[in-house]
């Protein structure tokens, strides 16, 4: 009868521990992601931040230690410290957020595996494919986890895309569209000084690509995980748009899926207007649906041939997924911030499985370290077939059953 | 040179306390609102919550406390005995929220400021306007923080629009058009067992308003709060639309404010196909300005005569305060959870300035309990004034200069 | 199958004259409606415009008459000229659309039907409600067609709107709220030479209301047409913004209903940033339903508890009103000027019935001249409320049966 | 002042000729396209459409010619008769508008043009590249007019975006994002009678190219024309979604502009939830815009580092350009029919430019039978490509100076 859903509380319909993680985190001191990775963990009380490698300067690592209320002798200077310490810890952390620039990501990552210590590493996963594969290995030798934060894949409505193409609403997906559209490098700032630019556009922190690894591996992983469908060809063109840039900005792909389904995906970080335009339309035989990250709570479904239906966040009659990753009712505006709480929350449901050795109660659909790999493949590929004047090529893991490694 | 506010983090823009402070709650277990607070209080990590009086029933209080990993000696089973208990600790609550049904917010909040507690209150202040000047008075005489949670003033660009009209640029204000247009009662679901409904539509509990109060004050504190100007008459006409509903659920009013500009208010919570529709639009004889709460980050402001202009959170140029208000970059969405922690964040600071006796490094705009005060005097104009078939009557407080008590 | 209606053109929908009417106007020259007319009738090919008093300067008149292709010696200088003239040919007009400032219409429209010549005339019908009766009661004795220009009424998702109401989908009507936001008179343009603006808000081209004439008119016949509903009592604020102007140009009024329903109009000239936001919001006990000129050619419809859908004109499952004022498929936006052209061609197979003896076979949903007259029983009861400080008033019609003369 | 353009009429604004142009059409009874040509050319009342060639079929011409309101003995069973005829007469036709299926423009454009009449054809221009580049040569070696039918170029804001770039608001040009989504033929109605789908996949009506040609060719000119680039590379993936189509009814392309810029395009009719979904973005260096069709009296205008600007159609400060393309103030609606007429407009002053001998006093940017060749070419270029998985072609012209014939 109400058109609201009664559990309002996350706490009431994704399950919790019993108490909190104990969590640490890499990175964090002056970048964007750490305060975001260290807020969406604190969101939904499902962790205790305790330990923190800030910065890779020591002294800029202690006083951010002290700003973020860490124990003192908790905060290091160095993660390979931090992970043997922590590791030794009757209390140590039991898993490590990772939010680094992408070059340093291989080395936390491994470091807390070797010291058998859970971890939720950003993206893109590594700077070389190589690398990422030796993180699949290791995760799967070890047995612990590992998820990478794609939070755009966690919006409660993208959750509710997801399900309805799963479950066939759509018919056979024949188009997945996909764009990622900025405007922040428009103007050369990262030859400027700005310090999130510049890391960004430099291949040694970087690694070899820019926008497509900044932003399209997030555009990458939705598009898989929205269309259910591995993407087995693309054809790339990307461009530097900004003289003297040293990576991409801007790229342009052709895309095609496992079932046959075909796409495109744009990514630019040089588009005038556009603050943070993600955005994915899926459209299949029967139906088809639009989700734009600028109003993150609605989701537009239509089946052909019926009049468009605005799907909103909190309404009756919405997945089970999409009701779990959700806190307050319909029309109060849950947005980034809440997504990437989402991925945080699920993943502590994951962790305390593992924890506890027991089974988590609902699927876990955070993206794993296979899903980070697939996107370095991605992103090589792309790179590879830019490079052949848009020849086609196949983006999957080598040896690949599936496309899984 | 870029569109980038380029301090992303609120730590870098609203000044933070040295150490958390300690926050207790009155309310919270199957409510909607008290995990909000806990949540909002929690998102910048400026308060610790270390006790709580969850419920009213004492088991449901401990039960709720150990779900929010509170220490069990400080989960209470009245909030009288946590006022007293924790006044007696040397580590006791500094601050307590509470977030208790309208009939108990006086009772509660006394009890708080009596044991020297500085208070953060959800709306509306109290049942009945003897009560609301009661807790001004000894708000007063106590010097103690009194705070009222009206989280949609909190939103960046409700800032930002009332920095524009504060500045100028609207020129003098002519036109205040609010409301807050919701579905959720459209159907008896408050005869019908639903218990959110339930309270809010029972005098006893949420007293002699219904929408009027529920959502009626957060609309007249937005114009108020954007306006600059205090509203000194007003004609309304409140419905109850549903046959047995025992409170308003829908009401229109004219409105006329000190400066001589005119408004209207719509309030309802049976208009079929709406979520939370909260919105404001100021007309100057400049400039109009219009924010919409389904898309909170963006603000239109158009000059007369020139093209309309999309204000986004998060870019270059806009106030202080609006800046301070935020936390992500451009597009990548905050929501009604953002706007909740703000207020918690910003009292923080002056909750941090009255504990260490320094001066706040900046204005602090959250309600006061004047300002809650005033929404009671709201409700019981309105519903005065619709009684009175819509004559217009004078909602300002009693014994008022300007129109503060 | 296809969600696409099968017939396109509005000749197979919309029963056609077997030969184009000869059509007269009254003013046009100079003016922003007359040329509207003129186009509207042409659209669709189902009048041809044969004589005209284009102006009351003869000279201005002959010189637009040329420009507009009129046969010399059927431009006429003086309306009552045109109307004895015509009369007497045996080609003469058979219906005359009369398009100038309102002060002359009373005057105009009386003398074409003396000379027994079916009117269509421009909104509001007189300056006077005495004169407003008059026509009715000429219309009424002479037999002859007489029907006012609310093109908004004949958007063809205006018209699925009524349809919606009318067969029951929204339950009962509970809630009307239309409001007309404009802004070209922010600044004071009358007082600075501006000649659409100055005839608008002189008391003796305009009547006695200014913007609740001008704009007023049309939205109180939006709301009677999609509701409907007759409106019982209302009580209103007009204001004169703009220092020195002479007659309202913003108002603010409360709606009863003949069913118990409650509404609010806003209608505003000097709100900066609006172009011409007629927008329209009906509420009933099952469903919602809102209509936004900007965006004409949807219509957002809202079962509750169901998501919202968005109903687009020319899909399949329209009513048969609204598929007949249709000429393009979906997505190839149709706007004012086709609404204006759905009247005249409406109004044509009404007219056909009418000189042919014969039936039309389909409903003529256009406003007649007793819509006319209860659109300035508004005007006056909008006024003298507004002059008793918001006194509820009834602008129904004296000696009214239902409320209609 | 005030933000509305002052000369309301199109007449004030356009030139006009001093008598109506006199007008044939070929094609019309039973399709979508003709009555469009006959209303646009109506609406301005510049033409007067006074013989026709209605369909293939001579009593289908005869009967539709009645409705029509022609003169029987200019109404005509086969459009090589009619040329003759109306080339015959003092009162003959000055300009032919040709709406039949593709198949058809080839044979129809040269027999008017052999009878020395200027031509108004639709698109795409012939069903071969040879047949338009001899289209192109008798044009020019007659000196005859000959247009084609590109409406949505002549949205007023179109105009507005063309202008902008071309006065380097943009700053050198950088992307190009051109897409036509519809959803029409989600279903096989082609296969199950719906006469409109069936000619339009058939290839001997529709010729070697389905979504490619039908829409493509508009998405391509619209690129071509906002950009003011030639498109110099291009690599298409053109696909059948539909079981059993003949034609292909989706197409994603990468493109490259003369001056370096790089883009895309995306056509559909398979995509369900989409009516008409034409939608252009152009990003330059300094500046961006965005239209959409469903929101066509708008332009999206962002300098970078500003915010984004809402360019309504008549409002001050416009181009003359777009300024010409309108008839109405600032938000009454105008829409796709409106734009066709303008195109109908614009011609007439060219042909009676041509016809009088005299200057026209202001560009004519409607698309010429160059354009039209240059459509034809982007068909052939981009089966060509997609038949080569993607191979990058040159889509212009043979034998070009820039990318003219």
């Amino acid at each position: 009868m109400s058109a609201q859903a009664t559990a309002y509380t996350m706490a009431e319909k994704l399950s919790a521990p019993p108490r909190r993680i104990r969590l640490g985190i890499v990175g964090g001191a002056g970048g964007f992601i750490g305060p975001v990775h260290a807020l969406a963990a604190r969101m939904d009380n499902r962790y205790e931040l305790v330990a923190g490698a800030l910065s890779s300067r020591p002294d800029v690592s202690k006083e951010a230690g002290k700003a973020w209320f860490l124990p003192p002798d908790r905060v290091y200077g160095d993660y390979r410290e931090m992970a043997r310490a922590e590791a030794g810890r009757p209390d140590g952390i039991e898993a490590v957020a990772i939010t680094t620039p992408n070059h340093l990501h291989y080395d936390a990552a491994k470091a807390f595996l070797d010291a058998g210590i859970h971890v939720i590493c950003d993206k893109p996963l590594t700077t070389t494919l190589d690398d990422a594969l030796l993180l699949v290995e290791q995760a799967r030798r070890t047995g612990l986890c590992f998820f990478v934060t794609h939070g755009f894949a966690a919006y409660p409505m993208i959750r509710e895309a997801r399900a309805r193409v799963a479950d066939g609403r759509l018919g056979t997906v024949r188009l997945v569209h996909v764009e990622f559209v900025m405007d922040w490098l428009t103007d050369p700032i990262d030859l400027m000084g700005d310090r999130h630019a510049a890391w960004r556009t430099d291949p040694a922190t970087s690694g070899a690509g820019g926008a497509i690894a900044d932003i399209g591996t997030h555009a990458y992983h939705l598009a898989r995980f929205v269309s259910g469908q591995e993407v087995t060809g693309l054809s790339a063109a990307l461009h530097t748009m900004v003289p003297g840039r040293r990576l991409d900005d801007n790229g342009h792909l052709l895309l095609e899926f496992e079932n046959g389904a075909k796409g495109t995906m744009i990514v630019t970080q040089v588009a005038p207007g556009n603050e943070c335009g993600l955005r994915i339309r899926v459209y299949g035989d029967k139906a088809g649906l639009e989700w734009r990250q600028d109003d993150a709570d609605h989701l537009r479904f239509s089946e052909q041939g019926k009049p468009v239906q605005i799907i909103g966040r909190g309404e009756a009659g919405l997945s089970a997924d999409a009701q779990r990753m959700t806190r307050v009712p319909r029309g109060h505006p849950e947005g980034y911030l809440e997504a990437f709480a989402n991925i945080y929350s699920e993943i502590a449901a994951a962790l305390w499985g593992k924890i506890s050795g027991t089974a988590v109660p609902h699927p876990v659909a955070c993206a794993t370290v296979e899903d980070g790999a697939i996107g370095i493949a991605f992103i090589e590929a792309a790179l590879r077939s830019s490079r052949q004047r848009g020849e086609w090529v196949d983006p999957r893991l080598p040896s690949v059953d599936g496309s899984k490694p």
